[in-house]
């Protein structure tokens, strides 16, 4: 295990009690959640965070930055726990798959907000920041795709293209953030449970009713 | 069958040649897709329209009466052909299966903008068309959902929860809006095929490989 993983392997991948943004991040997702990122002035954000403008530029040069800050975060926090529960699988494909699946849905279950500015505003990140976005976003395709065309070499699953169906399942993960409801009849946990048997089921040599 | 059903029956729900748009709705479209609906103007809608402010107003009394107007087509549109696949499969419920699944991913592939707008501009709509929208969407789960339930109740599906089935297999199609490309090396056709055996792999009896 090399010092990454193994600080991967600690991180509770499962515990979303705690949210790191800063304050004046977490309001500035409310507010480009509510009116989008070209509806909300910089001053809109001071005000969320009852700051005034100049005190908000002292933290960030410009609106840009800001919806910049809250997607970088976003990518790294979904990676940190995706390693974190492929370190917790080890070796076993179809552990990795089931574990996979249940970090995919439960943060885009308790990150909702996050997940719905990272599908709608892309279009609103500079050259540069879209670039990162778009290379975190195909680095965690690519951690189910090798899972699946691992599973596929090995007997385990039945993938053959491990590329569309890893989409297939990532799309209905991040989907959960459309839908979900703290309050609703299911919890994360059982949501993430009914998902990971869809994505056996899909890819899966045995049919497990 | 009524003389609903014969209509839906006779059209052809896998055609997307013709866009039935307007020309203003449809550079509208494009407008709102790249902006935003908040950090559109009404005075942008009608330039990209070719048109005059007064001129637009001939047609549509705001920019809301415009989102409104395409949402609803974009609901409308999906409805009609969903009902058309529906009747084409006739009592075969693992048919109905396919070719609802088929219908979604075709419309989502092909509709991509519309698909965008319906999923991120919800916010923007003002509360009766909203309401409108969302029992729309609503009636057009329960289309998938039904025949779930009934796959379940004559033993052709296992499907223990269909709603909540039903929603995963939902956001899967509705996710090929967000990274189908026509200039891509699978068309929209071959991946509504894959998308239909994903859907029966779910809910399926037996397993197809």
């Amino acid at each position: 295990m090399t010092g990454d993983q193994e600080t991967a392997a600690r991180m509770d991948w499962r515990d979303f009690d705690e949210d790191p943004l800063p304050p004046l991040l977490r309001t500035a997702v409310q507010t480009f959640v509510t009116h989008g990122y070209h509806g909300t002035s910089t001053r809109t954000l001071a005000s969320a965070a009852n700051m005034s403008v100049p005190g908000l530029y002292h933290h960030f040069p410009s609106k840009q930055a800001i919806i910049v800050a809250i997607m970088d975060h976003a990518m790294a926090d979904l990676w940190r726990r995706s390693e974190a529960a492929l370190a917790e699988a080890g070796a076993d494909l179809e552990q990795q798959l089931q574990l996979h699946i249940e970090c995919l849905v439960l943060f885009h279950a308790h990150r909702k907000e996050l997940a719905f500015l990272a599908a709608t505003e892309l279009r609103s990140l500079e050259p540069v920041a879209r670039a990162r976005h778009i290379a975190a976003r195909d680095r965690q395709e690519r951690m189910l795709v090798e899972i699946l065309r691992a599973g596929a070499s090995h007997g385990v699953f039945v993938a053959p293209d491990p590329r569309q169906s890893a989409r297939a399942m990532i799309t209905m993960c991040t989907g959960v953030s459309q839908w979900f409801d703290a309050a609703g009849p299911l919890s994360a946990v059982e949501i993430a449970a009914d998902y990971a048997g869809y994505a056996e089921r899909i890819v899966g040599r045995e049919h497990r009713p």
